[in-house]
Parts: C-alpha cells; structure tokens; sequence
C-alpha cells in the first residue's frame, strides 16, 4: 500500500450543505446539516445525521416530521449562523420566510430554492447520532430555478462542506454525463 | 408560498461520487455511488445505500464489510464504467489496483487518492434499497495529498453528482469558513 494511516474522524470529501426544520416546541427551527443522503428511490427518502444533544431531535421526535432546505450559496451567513447558534438559545424562527408545508405541517425555508417536507419512517440509534430517515411528502422548488418543472442546480447554486478543516465550496464546472462517460470504456472492453 | 411543487425523485443537490468496494464470490468489486453520508461521529460510521438488486449487496452481506473509495477527477470515466455495468456480468477488479483493508479484508482503490474500510454495524432494509451502515475500521490517504497528516480535498480532487439530471461536476472555489463566517450575524443580534 502507498497511503498513509489517517485519522478514521478526518476524510475531507463535499457534502451539501442543508438547512433542517423541524417544530421544537411550537416554534420553527432550523440546523445546518451536511450529513445528509438520499437514501430510497421508491417511494424517495432522505436521511439526516444529527448528533444527540441537538435541539432538533427532539423537534423531529414530537413531530414526527422535518425538512430539508437546500439553500443557495446567497444564503451562506444565515445557513452558517444556524449551525452556530442552538434553537435553546436563540430564536431562528425569523432568520427566514418560513412556510408550512401541506403534507406535514412541518416549517419550511421560502429563501431556500429548494424544499422538501419529510415524514419520519424509522429513527437509527448510533452511539453518538440519530439518523432520521423520512419519506420525502412534498418538493417544492422556485419557478425561476426550474426548466421544464425540473430544478436545475446552476440556478439552485447550493455549497457544500468538507471536514474536517470546515471549509465550505461552490459547485464548480459540470464536467461530464453520469451513466455515458463511462460507455467509451465498454467500447473498449 | 412562491414555489411550484415539482417531482418527489427530482431534487438536484451535490452527492459526492464515492466507489464502494467489496469482495462478492470471492472477487473484489466496485460500485459507484452518490447515495453516501456520514451518520455517526464516535465512533466514526458513514453509509451507503444501495438498490436492491445490486450485486454489491450480496458481498456486504456475506462478507460484512464495504470499502469507501473517494476517487479523483482523474478517474471519472473509470467511476462513471462502474456504475454502468454490473459485476455479474463484467469483471471489474482489474480496473484499479486493487488493495486490502488490513482490518477488514475488503478491498480497496490504490488509485483513489482517500479510502475508507468498514465493518457493517447495521442494514436498515427500506422499500427499494438498502441503507448499510458501517464503522469506519481503518482510514488511508496518499501521502502527497496530505499536509500534516490530514488529507487536503484540493489535492483529492473529488467530484460529484446530480440527479435527475444525471451531470458531474468538480469542487469549486472555497467561498468561506464553516462555523465561523456566521459568527458575523450572531454579533449583530
């Protein structure tokens, strides 16, 4: 092997940055995640890893629904600010334009161009995380983002995170077609 | 609300390109996949989830353990092959030189600038695909991709997907600090 030992805790890689919402007592909520996945195509799911002590599980817990805000890099103070601050302390609730959304009742982000509201289908138990997995309800996009009623992520312009130096990146060039490029090697085969 | 509501399956975000390795019929094999995340901190797991059908699925099972392999821009036609044909039907442990996990077994990609080998902890069997959890057992980074120890995402070169549209794109400027560029809003408040 050519590689060096690392630190299991320290592999940089993009991960999206979203804003969570959920209701914690009544009042709207919103955390900044980067561990997030989709995780079922049919019917589509998503999961989040949120570490126990945080404010929202038990928002998500009671509720039994949450949201996932994809912001644009515009919003990149704001999605930071509420990975800063916990929900106990500060109210987040007026950071954004917030909207229900129909299916849950669950707050949802009108700043973010993207949105989707959650139902909680199962709660994994890890040792320091909760990982919420949740049938996507509703996705709710901005029209102007949108070509023929599909989001495009140039106009989305969502940024990612890498840790653990907790740098945050642009999406850059597209620089190839998924499930093609890879043909000209088949060809070769 | 301002929005449309678009398709359920249809939400583009950045999904970093991942190939996951493991030995199936005694062969190692790779898998490309932008369904991945991080779920727990301590100790270290992260999470892969897979269509049932995948021939991948069957190795996790049977031998308990997956590989993570971040690949460089580099290596995209090679990532993008082995999301397009299945190792029923091709051999693809010939495309990379293949390494093994000294904790685990699995297999791992020399030619991927970061990999991880992990020991299943659990399988959260959904609808249509399965979600593997795994510890990270074992963490490895080329030396000249690191300062101090610590893998550098620049030097990695990852990239990343987006669906439905199925296009990749490469990492782009670093545009601010993470838990930090926030701090601004919460002096103001």
């Amino acid at each position: 092997m050519t590689k060096i030992t690392i630190d299991k805790n320290a592999f940089p890689y993009p991960m999206p940055m979203v804003l969570v919402g959920t209701l914690v007592n009544e009042r709207p909520n919103f955390m900044a995640v980067g561990w997030v996945a989709r995780v079922n195509f049919g019917p589509p799911m998503i999961a989040v890893a949120l570490g126990k002590p945080h404010y929202t599980n038990s928002g998500i817990h009671a509720s039994g629904a949450f949201s996932v805000n994809i912001p644009g890099i515009d919003l990149m103070e704001k999605v930071d600010y509420c990975g800063i601050v916990s929900g106990r302390m500060e109210d987040k609730s007026t950071l954004f334009k917030v909207i229900t959304g129909k299916e849950t009742g669950t707050p949802m982000i009108d700043d973010c161009p993207l949105c989707m509201e959650c139902k909680v289908v199962s709660v994994v138990d890890l040792p320091t995380n909760e990982l919420f997995i949740g049938e996507i309800a509703g996705a709710y996009a901005n029209a102007d983002c949108c070509a023929d009623g599909i989001p495009e992520i140039e106009k989305i312009r969502p940024f990612m995170l890498s840790m653990p130096d907790n740098r945050l990146w642009e999406v850059g060039d597209n620089v190839g077609k998924a499930w093609s490029i890879g043909m000209n090697l088949k060809r070769q085969g």
